[in-house]
C-alpha cells in the first residue's frame, strides 16, 4: 500500500487513540450522574458513585490475590448487585468474566470451571449444593468468594472462606481505572450449550462488548435515565451486554433474583421501569399473572424478546397489557442481540395475518453488526432473496466472538469462509429481512435456555432398555417448546417414563429433562438415519 | 506482556472483524430503509436507496479518473444533495473530503487547495467567482467538476469541463462497497480559521467519524426517523458528523442552500423538521423572524447549538417558540461537539438565575471521548474543582484528530502530554461540568475589576429591543479598561443609549455597565461567529 500524505506525522498517540471497552461507559456514568440510583435490588439502592467505587474495590482485591489479564474469574450469581459489579470489576482487573448458567448441573459446571481454568469462583449461596459437588469434580482449585444476598438472605452452606463483601474490604476503593491493553482482549467467556455434550466457550471482546452496548441503546431508543428490569439472565450472553449498556445513558438496574409475576409487577409500578428483556417465557408469565398479581401499567414498557417469534395472539395481549414488544435474534456467539426485526411504520397498517407474518420474522443487522446474511454453506453463495430458499443465517462483524476458547477446530469451522456460521437455517425475503426456518443443529429452546437434543438422547442412549432415541421440540404454550423424548426399547426390556424421568434427571440438569416420551418405532430414511422432521410434524399435525 | 490462553487461537478474521466507518451506517439504511426519503432539496426528493446508488456511482467516476487511497476531493458547495452524497462516494475511493468554507476568501481557498494537494475539485456555480480567483492563484491543478443545482439554478460561470451529472453518468451504480483498509485511515480533511498565521489542515478518521455520528444520536436521543434540517453549514467539522448520524437512525436531511427565517420556519412546517443545529446566530435569526415568517410550532424540535453559551433570555425566548436547546461545545479538532451540557432533571426546579447558571456550563464529555479535562499547561495537573481556577480545556480519546496535515510542529504541539490542548481556557466546577470562560482577551478588567463580557451581554440579550450584543475592552486612560458595547435592535425597534445604561444599571454591578455604546452590525465570521478582536480593533485604529 503506497504511503500518502494522510500516512505521515499523523500517528495514533495517547491523545487521539483510545482503546474501546465498556468499562469507561461506568467511568462516564459515575462522574456525570454520580448520585442517580445505579441498582435496584429489594431496598437496597446502590448510586453510580457507589457502583464505580464498589467496581474498583472488587478489581483491587481481587488483583491484590493474583488475578490478571488473561484470569478467568467464574461467578455463579443470580441477577443481584454483585453481578453488576462482576462486570465492570473484573474486567478491570484485565481478568476475563465467566457467568456461569445457575441451573447447570454439577457435572457441566466442572467441566465449564476446568475448561475455562477458573482462577476465582463468586458464587450465591443459593447455589452451593451444585457448585459443592462441582468443585469436588474438578481439577482446578479456584479461590471460592461466597456471596451472601444481603437482601433476600438464602440458606446454602458457605464454600469458601471468604465472603463477597470481605473481598470487598480488602480493596482500595481509589485503585485507579485501568482500561484494556488492547481493545480485542477478552473481557468475558460464556459457555454454549452447543450441541455435543461438551459446551464450548465463547469468548467476547472489548471492542465488541463496546459496540453492542451502545448498539442496544440505538436500537431500542432507551433513553437517558432508563429503567431497566432484570428479567432476562445476566448468565445468557452477559445480558445481551445490558449491565453495560445501562451505563450509557445513566439509567437504573432493577434486579430480580427470581422471574415471579407478582415481582415483576410490584417492580414496574413501584420503581418506574421502561424497559425489559426475555424469552418468551417471561411474557408468558407476565399475561398469565393472577389478577392479584397484575397491577395497572400507565405507560408503554418495552419489551425486548429473542429466540421464537412471539405468537400473534401473545403480541396482541402484551399490547394490550401496555408491553412494546421489539424482536430479537442472536446467538451466544453474537453477544446475543445483533439482528432486530426494525418495525416500518407502514406495517401497522397491515390486515392482521400480514402483519403477523412481518412480525414473525428476525429481521435486519444491528448497525454494529457489519454483514447478516443467508448462505448457502456448501456454495458460500447468498440464497435468492426469495423468502423461499433455506440456507444457513450467517453473520459478520465485529459483535461476532473471538471464537471458541481452546477449540481452534471449532473455531475454524465456525468462521470457514469468512462468515461466522450460526447452524440456524433461514430465508431471506425480498426486502432483505432474514426469517428463520428450521435450527439444523438439533437445538430445543425451553424458557429461554438451549437444550441439546443430542445431550439428551446421550443420556437416553445410556440406560440399559434403550435401544434407540430421538429427542425434539414440542411445541408449549407456556416455554415455548420442552423436549419430547421418542423411544425404541431393546427386544425384551421394558421401562416406564418414571423411570426414563428419574434416569434423565441422575444425568442431566433438570430443565433438559423431557416431559413426554413416546414409545414407539422411529422413522428412519433408507440408509437408516432418523428423521426427526416427521417426529416434529405429529405435533403440527395434532 | 505474557500470553494467556485467550491469546491463543482467537484472531481476528473476516468473519470477527470490520474497520469501523461510517459508510457502513448507509449500507444500513439503504438495505434497511430503501424507499425512506434521505433527502429533501425544495421539490427533488432522494431516498436511501438512490443515495446509495448516487454515492457508489461517484465513487465510480472519481476512481476511474484516478481517485484513489489518499487522495483529496476538494468541495465548495452549499447544503445540497451533492454534498451528502460527497460525505459518502468521495471515502468510498478511499480519497478524502476537504470541505471548504463556502464563506472563505480566494487566496485562503487557494492555500487549501495547495495545502491539502486537491486533486479534484467539485463547486458550485454559486461560487465561481471567488473559485476561479483561488485556481488562478494555487499551484496545483484539480479535476474542475460544476455543481448546477438543479432546484435553485445558480447563475455563476462554469469553471471546469465536466458537470456533476455527467461525472456520476460515467459512474457504475454497481460499483462494489468498499470500506477502509484500515479504520485509522483519513476520511475528511477540514481547515480551521487561522487568526493569525495560515490555515491548519485537521484530518479526521473512519474510526472518529463512525463513533461520533454515533455519539450524536446517543446525546440528542434522535429517534429512527428523524428530520434533520441543515441549519448548520456542512463544510464546518463535516456538519458536525451529522451526514452520518442521519443514516445511523434512516432519518431525513432536509436541505437549505440559505439560512433565512422564511425557510426555516416553512421548512419546519411542510416537512416535520425534529432536529436542527447551529451557531447562536441561527437562533437570533429563528427568533427575529417577522410574524409573516413565522408559523405556529405544534411540537418540540430539538436545536443543538455550539460555542458560546446561549443566553438566558434567548434560552426562554426559544423554549416559547417551541425549541429545546441542547448545549454542545467542542473544535474542529474534535470532529465538532465531543462535549454535552448533559441537563440533570432536578435543575429544572431552580431558581431563574442558578439555572441560567447551570444552562451557561458547556458541560461533560460525549460517551465517545475518553476523557475531559481543565488543566494547567505548565504542570500538566489538572485545576482544582473549584468553578474558579481557570486551565485550559483539554480532550483524548478517539473522536480528537488524526493531527495537522503535514504540521508535524503543530500537531505536536497540539498533542504534547499526552492530551489535545483546544487552547480555550475554562474552569471545572465541583460536579466535573466544565465552563468556558472568556478568553483572556475577552475579560475587561476595569479599574482593578474583572469584568465579564458574556455577564454584561446576559442582560443586554434581556431587553426587547435587542437583538444581538457583544461587549469588549476599549482602553480608559483613568480605568485601564471599559465594557464597550456593541448592539445590533431588532427590526423596527429602537432604544437610546440612555435607556440601556438604565437596563444595565438595574441588572449589573454599576462599574459593570458599558460607557460607551455602538450601534451597527456586527462583524461575523463565515461560520456566524460574532469577531469580537475586530471590534477591539477599532479602537486601536482610532
Amino acid at each position: 500500500m503506497p504511503s500518502t500524505i494522510y500516512d505521515r506525522d499523523l500517528d495514533r498517540n495517547e491523545a487521539n487513540f483510545a482503546q474501546l471497552t465498556p468499562l469507561t461507559f461506568l467511568e462516564r456514568a459515575a462522574d456525570v450522574f454520580p448520585d442517580r440510583v445505579a441498582i435496584v435490588h429489594g431496598s437496597y439502592r446502590e448510586t453510580y458513585r457507589e457502583l464505580r467505587l464498589r467496581s474498583r474495590r472488587l478489581a483491587s482485591a481481587l488483583a491484590a490475590r493474583g488475578v490478571a489479564r488473561g484470569d478467568t474469574v467464574a461467578v455463579m450469581l443470580a441477577n443481584t448487585p454483585a453481578m453488576i459489579e462482576c462486570h465492570y470489576g473484573v474486567p478491570l482487573t484485565g481478568g476475563v468474566l465467566n457467568t456461569l448458567n445457575t441451573r447447570l448441573d454439577a457435572a457441566t459446571l466442572a467441566f465449564i470451571l476446568d475448561h475455562g481454568e477458573a482462577k476465582v469462583l463468586i458464587t450465591d449461596r443459593e447455589f452451593a449444593p451444585a457448585i459443592r459437588e462441582a468443585l469436588s469434580l474438578c481439577t482446578v482449585k479456584p479461590l471460592v468468594i461466597d456471596y451472601d444476598d444481603p437482601v433476600y438472605p438464602q440458606t446454602g452452606e458457605r464454600l469458601g472462606t471468604l465472603d463477597y463483601e470481605a473481598l470487598l474490604a480488602e480493596g482500595r476503593e481509589d485503585h485507579p481505572y485501568r482500561g484494556p491493553d488492547d481493545e480485542w482482549d477478552a473481557i468475558s467467556l460464556n459457555y454454549t450449550s452447543g450441541t455435543t455434550s461438551n459446551p464450548k466457550g465463547v469468548v467476547y471482546h472489548h471492542r465488541g462488548a463496546h459496540l453492542l452496548a451502545q448498539g442496544n441503546i440505538l436500537t431500542s431508543g432507551m433513553p437517558n435515565g432508563a429503567v431497566y428490569l432484570w428479567t432476562l439472565p445476566m448468565f445468557h450472553c452477559n445480558g445481551w451486554c445490558f449491565p453495560w449498556s445501562l451505563s450509557v445513558v445513566g439509567g437504573t438496574h432493577v434486579c430480580l433474583r427470581q422471574v415471579r409475576a407478582s415481582a415483576i409487577y410490584e417492580a414496574i409500578e413501584k420503581h418506574g421501569v421502561t424497559h425489559m428483556c426475555g424469552a418468551p417465557i417471561v411474557m408468558s408469565i407476565i399475561l398469565n399473572a393472577s389478577s392479584e398479581e397484575k397491577r395497572a401499567i400507565d405507560r408503554q414498557i418495552t419489551f425486548m424478546t429473542a429466540a421464537a417469534p412471539p405468537p400473534e395472539a401473545v403480541l396482541a395481549a402484551m399490547k394490550q397489557a401496555g408491553f412494546d414488544v421489539i424482536h430479537l435474534y442472536g446467538l451466544t456467539e453474537t453477544y446475543g442481540p445483533a439482528v432486530v426485526n426494525e418495525w416500518q411504520g407502514e406495517w401497522d397498517a397491515l390486515d392482521q395475518s400480514a402483519w403477523a407474518q412481518k412480525k414473525s420474522r428476525q429481521g435486519v443487522r444491528y448497525s454494529a453488526l457489519d454483514r447478516l446474511d443467508v448462505i448457502d454453506p456448501e456454495t458460500m453463495q447468498p440464497v435468492p432473496r426469495d423468502g423461499k430458499t433455506i440456507g444457513e443465517v450467517m453473520f459478520a462483524g465485529n459483535v461476532v466472538m473471538k471464537g471458541y476458547l481452546k477449540n481452534k477446530k471449532a473455531t475454524d469451522e465456525a468462521f470457514a469462509g469468512g462468515w461466522f456460521h450460526s447452524g440456524d437455517l433461514g430465508v431471506m425475503h425480498p426486502d432483505g429481512y432474514i426469517q428463520l426456518k428450521d435450527r439444523s443443529k438439533d437445538i430445543i429452546i425451553s424458557g429461554g435456555e438451549n437444550i441439546s437434543s443430542i445431550e439428551v438422547e446421550d443420556a437416553l442412549y445410556k440406560h440399559p432398555a434403550v435401544a434407540n432415541a430421538a429427542v425434539v421440540a414440542k411445541p408449549d404454550e407456556k416455554w415455548g417448546e420442552t423436549p419430547c423424548a421418542f423411544i425404541e426399547l431393546r427386544p425384551g426390556m421394558t421401562v416406564t417414563e418414571e423411570e426414563l424421568k428419574d434416569w434423565c434427571r441422575q444425568h442431566l440438569a433438570h430443565y433438559k429433562v423431557p416431559r413426554a416420551f413416546v414409545f414407539s418405532e422411529l422413522p428412519r430414511t433408507s440408509t437408516g438415519k432418523i428423521q426427526k422432521f416427521k417426529l416434529r410434524d405429529q405435533f403440527k399435525a395434532g
